[in-house]
């Protein structure tokens, strides 16, 4: 599907005023391809082709929409018609778009819905919408475990039609909803009718905990592979389930949290989302704290080299290499953080292997640093025609980026052993500590040489 | 769950040779579980707990574990074993194994596995593993329009039973095997049991064909968020199926790639896996074309930097800012290829949005590069006690960073605009570029600076 032409079409329609080919078009897509056209219209257009849009599409669309556009379309169209659609998601996406509303507003739509319905949103907007609490769907169906399975099936046909469930599991649950085990459908399907629900439910349960926070939950999920986990309270009820496609919505932010820290944009402090799209001064309080460690960083750096000074006036060249130096062991350095942080975060690497991983990393570091180190040697001489600063350029190139891949290796190993987040912390300290370290060495070799050479 | 102690306590449990408690001990965990207890044992006691495990458990715990780790059991324990093992897993998950191990060693397993069984997985060994047809699961449950619900159900508890097949949705096909429309068991259980099939199955279905590729297979799940897709071939025959679990584990496959292609680890050339654990050459060959590129582009700053050579004898101080500019101008520069290449990943940004992010970008480069252009100058001008050179290497640095921004926004655009992935060519290029035009800049300032003082 070639998105942006359709939105070209979408645009001639409206701009023909032919209204009923325009609603027939958009109801004839797939929702989750509307998304990507209502993500490409600009606002008016999106109000417009969202009115043609029929109750059941336009809610289902809803869910496929990101929170800003979700919000603004709502706003947009009459309250009436906006109570409707929120009727009709369920209910964990219903607060999803009810939280990201201001607060009076979220209360008009609350008292405009259904009694039930807004009852149970309300109890889930009480939940921190990072925890299983405030992501869980609380609408289960639950069985007790003497039925049989033809009683669970007949109660499933009743029960799934009028409440527009999602259906994986079947979750047994004791009169006070103490979760008691799990049957799935498969299994209901393949056992005997008669056959009571205990005898083919499973007991020993992966769960979650209304408290338990998103990166533990997807961890679960990728981990166990189920593709729906129930929520329970402290006292083991039962109070909602947590299925597949709201995890990948998680895995999705995750995976943009971690990508993000590697080049140290902060998601500590503000939402994720807010730095590519929200206020500036959110993305500038996201990019700073990290530039600031480089820059005390590298004053040190300033500082190292103003040692050698009067190096610089004896033998200017030598001040050239600087860029040379620093950019290499920050690149190879860099390499190695993030190969260690992604390992930790997947589990591939893990802090008994430390040694193993510092000394494979150091013998890479070696190897390439030999090699560029011969390159920058040979280049160097070539240019200058001084095959003693080739020398010195070139084992400083080695022994840097030996260094760099050994520092970038052992940090977070190191920042995990002290329960320090490596994804936040590694990059600018060690990237910071690498040209300190390659500087000091470069200009220590630069001072023998030139000592040797001038005595 | 603590892995560390329990793989300490089932250490202590082989030293004391108890087996039968090892045995119950093993077989009591989840095989998610145990595939994180067998990645922490060493290869021998990782081989005395594999043949403690029940056949059933064994095969369970196949699909949990890495590749390198299923080829070196299987390897281990006698063949009559390892093939019983194989026939125990699902299809796609026997030739994944299979597809991992030396071409005459897989022959051998599948010579001995039942003969429809080896065909089939035979079939699925001919694919490409990253597309559809190399992932996909080819067994799936089929029914025809004509049959009821009841007929459905009836199929289901006898075809489900006996294939051990993954059940979320039914497809429906004619009798030459092509795909007419799908199911889901959800659908099936509340439907009235007289129905059709016909008459409740959905007809416009979202499939995937047999030689799509990896990215575009999660690109669809992640868009429609379905839990399952069928499979096809160039003539709609259903061929598979692929499941989210799939997914999942090509998803994390993909985010590491992206991860490490955002620190100029090439994918391109050795797969992924490799470059972690694999031959060390093959780490070195990923990870040297970047670092090649940067050693080029640095070379053109050392070239820079060397016009100013009497600069340095006249002023040696000059020399000791440029990796203070070099560093930080980088660290914001990548920040904001990260933010453009990781948004026109997820379609959080598109092309025609460019120019804003651009202007978006610049604006948050120039309020962090004044911000920290005028602490640069105050130090500078504290330390140095001269306030000219202060001005200069504060407004360097200002003009740096607002340029790192603007060149590291607009070129993953630019690179994407001409049809090459940005996420692949633009930390090298971009970071260069960068290095070499602060310093020229910079160098232009001093100059200026340097001529007005000196006239």
């Amino acid at each position: 599907m070639n998105t942006q032409s359709i939105v070209e079409r979408i645009r001639e329609i409206i701009d023909d005023e032919t209204l009923v080919q325009l609603k027939e078009e958009l109801n004839s897509y797939h929702e989750a391809d509307l998304a990507d056209i209502f993500q490409e219209l600009k606002p008016e257009e999106r109000l417009q082709c969202f009115k043609l849009l029929d109750l059941e599409k336009a809610a289902d669309l809803m869910e496929y929409l990101t929170p800003q556009i979700q919000v603004e379309l709502l706003g947009d169209i009459d309250e009436e018609m906006a109570s409707k659609i929120l009727t009709k998601l369920p209910h964990d996406a219903a607060a999803d778009v009810l939280g990201d509303m201001e607060e009076d507003e979220s209360e008009t739509y609350l008292d405009k819905l259904p009694h039930k319905f807004s009852e149970e949103v309300r109890e889930l907007l009480t939940y921190n919408e990072d925890t299983a609490g405030g992501i869980m769907n609380p609408v289960v169906l639950t069985v007790n475990s003497d039925m049989s399975v033809q009683d669970v099936l007949n109660h499933i046909r009743i029960k799934a039609e009028e409440d527009n469930m999602e259906l994986y599991y079947v979750y047994v649950v004791d009169k006070q909803n103490h979760l008691l085990g799990v049957v799935s459908l498969r299994k209901l399907l393949t056992s005997p009718i008669t056959q009571k629900v205990e005898d083919i439910m499973i007991s020993d349960i992966v769960k979650l905990h209304v408290d338990d926070y998103s990166d533990f939950i997807t961890d679960e999920f990728m981990k166990y592979q189920y593709n729906a986990l129930p929520v329970v309270d402290l006292y083991n009820r039962l109070k909602g389930m947590i299925t597949w496609d709201d995890v990948h919505d998680l895995f999705e932010e995750e995976t943009t949290e971690e990508i993000y820290q590697s080049s140290g944009i902060s998601t500590e402090v503000v939402d994720e989302d807010e730095i590519l799209s929200g206020n500036i001064i959110n993305a500038i309080r996201a990019r700073t704290p990290w530039l600031f460690i480089t820059l005390l960083g590298e004053f040190i750096a300033v500082n190292v080299a103003h040692h050698f000074d009067h190096t610089f006036s004896l033998l200017p060249v030598v001040a050239t290499f600087m860029p040379l130096l620093a950019g290499l062991g920050g690149n190879i350095g860099t390499q190695s953080i993030t190969l260690m942080v992604r390992g930790l975060s997947t589990g591939q690497v893990t802090l008994s292997s430390a040694l193993h991983y510092i000394l494979r990393e150091s013998c890479i570091g070696a190897s390439i640093g030999l090699l560029f180190g011969f390159l920058v040697m040979l280049v160097t001489w070539g240019w200058q025609h001084n095959v003693g600063l080739g020398c010195v350029v070139g084992l400083a190139m080695a022994i840097n980026m030996t260094m760099a891949t050994a520092i970038g290796t052992f940090t977070p190993f190191a920042l995990k052993a002290i329960k320090v987040d490596p994804a936040v912390a590694s990059g600018p300290v060690i990237a910071t500590t690498i040209d300190v370290v390659g500087l000091a060495v470069y200009f220590t070799l630069v001072t023998v040489y030139l000592a040797r050479v001038f005595s």
